[in-house]
């Protein structure tokens, strides 16, 4: 229990605690229809159900799995050398695009050749790629070709979580676990709002999907490192958690740190909004270290290059910064092309005005050149850039509302409007794009703003940043956007950006990260049980069996938290014997309603009758019977 | 700041803390026709907008106050006293009930002759009331009969919130004032699902709800010391917080300090769900120390008196119970009444059963004696007592889900139906009805689980657990369940009853506690912005208003929780100074888009173009304005 990866730190502050495997987990490979297409699930196994209630084996549950190598105590880690490339080869074999000798962004080869920087760079000794000129190496250009992709296999295997093998195994435990299989059979029919999730996600499903758009799988080429996921309404609902320093503090060493910490509690991307001063050798480190997709905001560091002065940026300068991070292998792009100058003059009537950092810069800029943004008006020459290292598009939100009172107002949703336009655009160049959205939005508004996105931006993946569903509860707004992040995911958003509780407040710690990323976890998986995704449901069924079997420990490990649960179990009762004990401390030893429960089932079981029988024929014999029986049944309660 | 009520306890242990007012609040009485009608409010006092922002003052913003005189520095607590009996007057003016001599059910009997309770037991001066020989002392009767009742009256003004007044205090700030007035009337439209919230609560609105069966004032005039509030889909979403000793912990003082705590977060009403030794003592000290409304599961109380055998419980036994504690002043019961014997085999078939407590035990005792369920049988004789006393009715919904996959099943719809049919049986004899909802319900049930409620309880109001919308977060249900309580709030549950992180694991603590109130203040509060409640959204405009504006100290003093909201702040930045800073730390001093906003706005104020203007005319003459302009608008940045 105690194993975790031989973990070799950039500095000595690592928490082992952070990187071992979670209780009674273990990391399995599932091999695809190559030996190196290897999709990581962690198996949670279970105790048997005790002989009082029928005893049989409970099968292992498979959950998904964004931890990546840090959970595998199969694995060494050495963030200096960071993580195998498991994609290098699929990148190679295609054979469309070229090695450079070096970064070809100006700001790239600066800090390269800054001799200053060598104690803070990481030592990669891969060359960036690029594609070929004229070739495009985007998913969803494979896709649109009909061309499968190792990737859109690896994602397929991923969504699937070996569902039927899992019913498969339950059916052969035994009677119980033979009724639970049927139990699953007989899950609630969700409601999709036009989402359409097949009952086992095939590689050319996913592969269409990514063709039309619905969905993105993010996988630059120069990050060979992720473990491909797929972001798309037809799909597990994902998180992404945000890490990143800012001016006030941080170091290099801790951000990896944070990245770690963020995909071992779920986080399906990580953002780096750093704004610091080493942000281009933090982001190398972040990078070259993570198994999940890296998201960032460009603008941000182009406005670093121009020393915070917005009206100085340039195309030019923004141009370098996408070329350079592009070749450090970042992911996804937020991109706030759609702050149109005349848009800017809306914001003047809000309460809270523009509160995107990225819409700020831009709208600032448009305003002191009284122009059209540069973003927008070069568009294409981005496409352009995105499809030469398949970079996806988030399109940003940058006049998202900063309160309830701004919700779904003129300026938001003509900015909505305009990033469909825009969509199409990068559609046209086999781009993948993501839509982002709000922000603060009451719960009666959420279904018009998901339904104005998916009209407006022809179904593209919609990721929001909760929305938060009132403006009261600073500190607490990890909940008050978990609402709406549930909400908005039912309807048909993609990826849910997590919010900490100290949104407003001041910069999340680790248990912040942890606290956002739970929050959003639930909100997610409540997603995918409302829209019935199929299988979404097996988790909660063998947690809340194991929860009514007194099976404590599985209960915990099963759960989103296990230690958390574990800790607050023992709080009350503290001994290890309390963890197989037939009560818990709601109720104390002498009364307890799952016990009668029980005790109503096994009577039922025992006189041979079923429910519904028992209503038919009437109960009168069995009444008898069970007084009968009554001493023996119940013993003392 | 400091100042807090002379508080003299039972116990030494009382956390000065957590009786002194909230910060830059003060407690405010509403007079109403007449000197004995004062009603609570706290009001929240902010600074004024800064010069640079147009200076103006901000008035005060009045919220709904639960807390009672626990945070009037006016008040003395003596809880060997108990409160001010402030209801007295209205009782005995009605002229319909009798003094009795001593409590007159058998248990309360013996307790008081048991000398060896003396020491834990509270000193009440007042004898217990009783409805005179055929008077009905019912809210609801009053209602009926187009009575007006200084409760009803005191449920309106407290309803109102001063919203008109306030209105009008911001229009009389200036400029920025009454532009934040006319905003709020610009408020979004809500989607009420059948609610009709007036935009000015009437006594006569009260009245006319509470006759129709579709609010209820749970007020027994035995506990005189209660504030009258209303629990009815047409008034703000309340909640309920539970408190409660158990066999495994627990002292009366502890209990009196979990109310106080409880009411001071907001719990609109507190259940007293104690199972352990001093059960009739403790619920003395909490209702005479009780300013919300207490309610209470009787046949907990009833299964100790035949030593938790449930086979053993009898009618008269329950009888006695539940006239011992209309005496006390219990002002609502939770009665399992729906449980009956055809629905228990439903159970069997079940993922976890029967989870309800109180629904175990009648489950127990009907398949122990092959009977219909007594509650059920002797429906009409619990509603005598209940109307003598003006004890409400919480129809219990003992056949619950306990899980996901249990949701919205042939059991807990079969019970919900004879609640609906007890309502009627209730509403002939003039007794105040509302209904128990689960549970664990996935998002795409709520609604009609809430659509159901609504048409086969004939409108009575709703008031639910929940519900848990996943099961596989145990240590986070406070989160899992607020996403559904917010949903069904919104469709129109009247009051939601609180979970705490602790659910499923253990006991809750004084944090567990909080948190379980302030997931469920969002949760509640959502719902009332979502259904539009009129006026709902003054206190998130004005936070956010605050936010814009960088007054620190009023984000933190408008949230529900400023004392959390404040040391989030401080983590990051603790300087005093910081409270002040136009700026924060996610971005840092030199680089803000709130500022940037304010910048915009500025702009646009002093070209003195209006937003619409400004797009109409085109921009190139103010952009030349702006950059000539430029150093002196934004300074360095």
């Amino acid at each position: 229990m105690n194993a975790h990866p031989k973990f070799i730190a950039a500095d000595a502050a690592v928490d082992e605690a952070a990187i071992s495997p979670l209780p009674n987990s273990r990391k399995v490979h599932v091999t695809g229809s190559r030996a190196d297409i290897r999709v990581p699930m962690r198996e949670i196994s279970q105790a048997d159900t005790p002989a009082g209630m029928g005893h049989e084996p409970n099968p292992p549950v498979f959950v998904y799995d964004t931890s990546g190598p840090y959970s595998d105590p199969a694995a060494t880690i050495d963030i200096r050398k960071g993580l195998p490339a498991l994609r290098a080869a699929w990148i190679e074999e295609r054979n469309d695009t070229e090695k450079l000798t070096g970064p070809s962004s100006a700001y790239g080869r600066e800090r390269l050749a800054d001799s200053g920087l060598a104690q803070l760079r990481f030592d990669l000794a891969r060359a960036p790629r690029r594609a070929r000129a004229g070739a495009n190496v985007t998913q969803m250009h494979y896709a649109r070709r009909g061309i499968v992709t190792p990737e859109m296999e690896y994602v397929a295997i991923r969504e699937n979580l070996r569902r039927a093998e899992y019913i498969e195994s339950l059916r052969a435990a035994g009677p119980t676990g033979a009724r639970m299989a049927d139990l699953l059979g007989r899950q609630h029919r969700g409601e999709s709002f036009g989402a359409a999730i097949p009952a086992e996600i095939t590689p050319e499903f996913v592969r269409s999907e990514v063709a039309r758009g619905r969905a993105i799988i993010p996988a630059n080429i120069n990050h060979p490192e992720t473990e491909p996921m797929i972001i798309g309404r037809n799909f597990l609902v994902k998180i992404n958690a945000n890490i990143g320093n800012s001016a006030v503090t941080s170091s290099i060493g801790e951000e990896v740190e944070k990245m770690t910490w963020s995909i071992r509690w779920g986080g399906d991307t990580v953002m780096d909004l750093s704004t610091g001063k080493h942000i281009h050798e933090t982001r190398e480190w972040i990078v070259r270290n993570s198994p999940v997709p890296i998201g960032t905001v460009p603008i941000y560091q182009a406005l670093e290059k121009v020393d915070g002065k917005a009206e100085d940026l340039t195309w030019e300068i923004f141009r370098d910064t996408l070329i350079e991070q592009a070749e450090q292998g970042v992911d996804y792009f937020t991109i706030h092309a759609g702050v149109r100058l005349p848009y800017i003059p809306m914001t003047a009537k809000r309460m809270t005005g523009i509160v995107s950092r990225g819409g700020s810069i831009m709208a600032k800029w448009c305003l002191a050149h009284h122009r059209e943004s540069f973003l927008y008006e070069r568009f294409e020459e981005i496409c352009e850039i995105m499809k030469a290292y398949d970079v996806a598009f988030s399109l940003g939100d940058g006049l998202r509302p900063g309160s309830i009172y701004d919700a779904n107002d003129e300026a938001q949703l003509s900015e909505l409007r305009t990033l469909g336009e825009l969509t199409q655009v990068a559609w046209k160049h086999d781009v993948q794009v993501m839509i982002e959205g709000p922000g603060h939005v009451p719960m009666q508004l959420i279904k018009e703003n998901m339904e104005l996105q998916l009209r407006d931006c022809h179904e593209a993946p919609f990721y929001t940043l909760g929305p938060l569903t009132t403006d009261i509860a600073p500190g607490y707004d990890h909940i008050t956007s978990a609402i709406g992040a549930a909400q908005i995911g039912w309807y048909g958003t993609a990826m849910l950006c997590y919010v900490t509780p100290k949104e407003h407040l001041g910069l999340p710690n680790k248990k912040d990260v942890k606290d956002g990323i739970i929050a959003y976890k639930i909100a997610a998986h409540a997603a995918d049980l409302a829209k019935g995704h199929p299988g979404a449901q097996i988790r909660d069924n063998a947690l809340s069996k194991a929860r009514f079997e007194f099976r404590w420990a599985d209960q915990f490990n099963l759960g989103l938290d296990p230690d958390t649960a574990k800790d607050f179990h023992d709080e009350t009762l503290p001994k290890d014997s309390m963890k197989t004990a037939h009560f818990c401390s709601m109720c104390g030893p002498h009364f307890c309603s799952m016990k009668i429960t029980q005790d109503v089932r096994d009577y039922a079981e025992k006189s041979g009758v079923s429910a519904e029988q028992a209503l038919t024929q009437g109960m009168q014999e069995k009444a008898v019977e069970f007084v009968r029986k009554g001493s023996e049944i119940y013993g003392k309660v």
